[in-house]
């Protein structure tokens, strides 16, 4: 194969995507084919990985009390969040949708596989977490790879991970990096729903370039 | 703005950028102009993060003592890593070339910013290393647009992270997550540089869905 050229189009919708990616809380009922869900997974693992590593495991979790002992473990833990807050705080969280585990078609537990002999080590010695940073860029690939498709993903991070772990009934060896909503969004957006809300704004620091 | 539509062509585009992305060792010479540098990281800045805390801080490292005390942390933690291994291991690790700090033209070093008062914690109760994880995502959107570029990175890991921090005079609180390197590739590559010396092969657990 030649080596692929990108241009100034292609960076154009690149940039279009990062732009419109969004994080799903709204879902339609659609169902999401398996063989395009698992053709992003194919596509998610050409993700970079710590000395070739790879230590990134997606599961479907398709048995309804496995599933819905993770929403169960989300409204858990939004309510104790809940409970932390007060004033404005407590009462704007509140009105969040934080999850669309609900409605969304398929639920995606992505582990790291820290057990792994791939990769024998390398690049770990001094910054093991690199390991669980290789599959965070993993489920970013597959992220981007399902907007690009027209499926929304949301990653829900407000849930007891040793709970959702214990119900899935994976390896032990195996760690909770993200459990993902994924299917057709209700409605496309430019902006964070964070941001539409009024919970936060754009952060200035975010874009700077630093220098030492 | 119109909701881009995202075709086949671009999708198939994109698919190419994942594969031949790679992490860069060997760099040309040349200088990265300086607005494009500003240009990736802002777009870097649209990454998804949780509760929307945008917590990754960009820091390119121009002083060369500072440059210097990079270099020399991967030095002896390379070294380190060397001694740890014996046998065929050994021999194939120090024929590897782990980095290409010394040619690079630009260092990159990415921090999280633990105490960014940014997303007020929205996300973060029960998983707080998701805070790291977006730094991730931003480190992972950059290269991408950099690769989309010409413009080649390589992740060093192999380093100490307190030596490396210390070295670079940024705020207590920020946690360095990667470092990089930043450059024009000698050459263009689609399989990853472990795979072609002989260090790893192709996990197929990477590309499986489980299911449960």
């Amino acid at each position: 194969m030649s080596v692929p050229q990108f241009d100034a189009s292609f960076r154009e919708r690149l940039a279009e995507l990062f732009r419109w990616r969004r994080d799903v809380r709204h879902f339609r009922a659609d169902p999401v084919d398996p063989a395009t869900l698992q053709a992003l997974v194919a596509e998610a693992s050409l993700s970079p990985s710590v000395g070739y590593s790879q230590p990134w495991r997606f599961v479907a979790v398709r048995d309804s009390t496995r599933r819905s002992a993770a929403i169960d473990s989300f409204t858990r833990a939004n309510a104790d969040a809940l409970r932390g807050m007060s004033g404005e705080d407590a009462e704007k969280y509140a009105a969040l949708k934080l999850s669309g585990m609900r409605e969304a078609p398929v639920h995606l537990a992505v582990f790291c596989d820290t057990a792994t002999n791939s990769g024998r080590g390398l690049g770990r010695a001094t910054m093991p977490e690199t390991l669980a940073y290789s599959a965070v860029m993993a489920i970013y690939t597959f992220w981007l790879a399902a907007r690009a498709a027209g499926i929304g993903v949301g990653w829900v991070s407000i849930l007891e991970p040793d709970v959702v772990t214990a119900a899935l009934d994976v390896p032990a060896d195996w760690q909770l990096i993200a459990y993902l909503c994924v299917g057709y969004a209700e409605h496309d957006e430019e902006r964070p729903e964070l941001e539409r809300k009024g919970w936060e704004i754009r952060d200035d620091r975010a874009a700077m370039l630093y220098e030492r």
